[in-house]
């Protein structure tokens, strides 16, 4: 079966929030559109609370150029809440993208938008050019075979049993603006299948750690229930409501 | 000056979210609109990230009876993210009201709105019993010289030094849900004069820890700053906007 394209999504910027969101909004505050992506910001971490790109063959190519890009404050953010480059300067994390650079090569623009700093977050640096970065790869190489990829990534602060026997979240903050680290990444990624046929998900959570090379992306599969419950987002549920009743949700197949 | 009292102000019910946040919304996440107060839900802590109330003299003074009211679920809330009365079970600590119960005598239902689970969250017992319930009463005293005290509650997390020398952010979460432990609690009191000269602020943080009695309650008051940057929260800059030239602000005096 050929699926039916909308001429509006042929027209439609890559950007704007009515097709980023096709599938709902995980949580509603904060939300800021950009070109690239859509988001919401957690004024408390200083960082996003999730950030949502639409991934297809054509966001993926373009003039696009990295070598102009340079990570700039979000000015739209109340400067108690704002992280600058000064906060993350020898702390031994990388200012990680959360939606990333190399997705949105369609525009210059697009892409530019990627380094606010309300887009990054505190992350290992190994994590960042290893396994992180072959996540971000999937990502792109699922567009091969799926009509649209919708990627949503964010922070966790996931607790930890410590010797009392108690569960704690802990996690460092970094900077004069107490930038949080968080304890973990997801990756929620909603597969739209050619056919029309239905959605696919997939969920990852990486630890905000080195992370053996040798470790195949699979063992960082989760339920997508793990991810609903420690984010405080939900995805499943507004899937549903938009999805049809012949379409077929599928979880990390 | 006598102060001109609108006639909708006489007639509107207290707990109405117009009335109540006469002076803005802190934040605009998940906001809830509640019989006595008005109250923004953070999912991932599983409790509110503020609670407002308006209190004035007729607020504080009804036949409501705490005899019978019991906390229960919030239902509005989705399940992974909602805190039970089972979650607080042998965790050692109470059921902590963020919108105090014994400030809406004026109606049954919005006393026993304020029993809510989201307008809860676990408090050391002995400050709930003492420390903070004197914060309580102070409100309601302010009661007597003001026209009308706005209480905007929340809890805190704020970060601390370890022995590695870099700051941390450290709760506990309890039960099946993880439910987390502010280290802190905030209330924000907006003052309202008499004369309409103005408002005044008050701020005061208290560690969710048990607090020597007679350490007196001024000894608690911060910077509207400190309490705005912690939280996420804006105050100052929302009644500014909403503040005629010729009122005054005037913080923690
Ligand atoms: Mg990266
Ligand atoms: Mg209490």
């Amino acid at each position: 079966v050929v699926p039916v394209v909308q001429a509006s999504e042929l027209t439609v910027t890559h950007g704007s929030s009515a097709v980023v969101m096709k599938y709902g909004f995980p949580s509603l505050a904060n939300i800021k559109t950009r070109e690239s992506y859509v988001t919401s910001y957690d004024p408390r971490t200083r960082t996003a609370s999730w950030v949502i790109e639409k991934l297809n063959h054509s966001s993926l190519h373009g003039p696009s150029n990295r070598k102009f890009c340079d990570f700039k404050e979000d000015e739209s953010v109340h400067i108690f809440h704002r992280a600058t480059s000064a906060d993350y300067k020898g702390s031994g994390f990388d200012r990680g993208h959360l939606a990333a650079a190399a997705n949105h090569k369609w525009s210059q623009k697009a892409m530019e938008d990627t380094f606010y700093l309300s887009n990054v977050a505190p992350q290992n640096p190994h994590l960042n050019k290893n396994t992180w970065n072959n996540l971000e790869k999937h990502c792109r190489s699922l567009t091969k075979h799926y009509m649209n990829v919708y990627v949503c990534t964010g922070p966790l602060y996931l607790p930890r049993q410590q010797a009392d026997g108690k569960l704690y979240v802990q996690y460092q903050v970094i900077g004069k603006n107490q930038i949080a680290v968080p304890t973990h990444f997801f990756k929620v990624l909603i597969l739209e299948k050619a056919d029309g046929s239905g959605v696919e998900l997939q969920s990852y959570v990486l630890p905000n750690d080195q992370v053996e090379e040798k470790v195949p992306l699979e063992h960082f599969l989760v339920p997508i229930e793990m991810v609903e419950r420690a984010s405080g987002l939900l995805f499943v549920h507004n899937i549903m409501k938009r999805a049809s009743s012949r379409q077929k949700i599928t979880a990390n197949r």
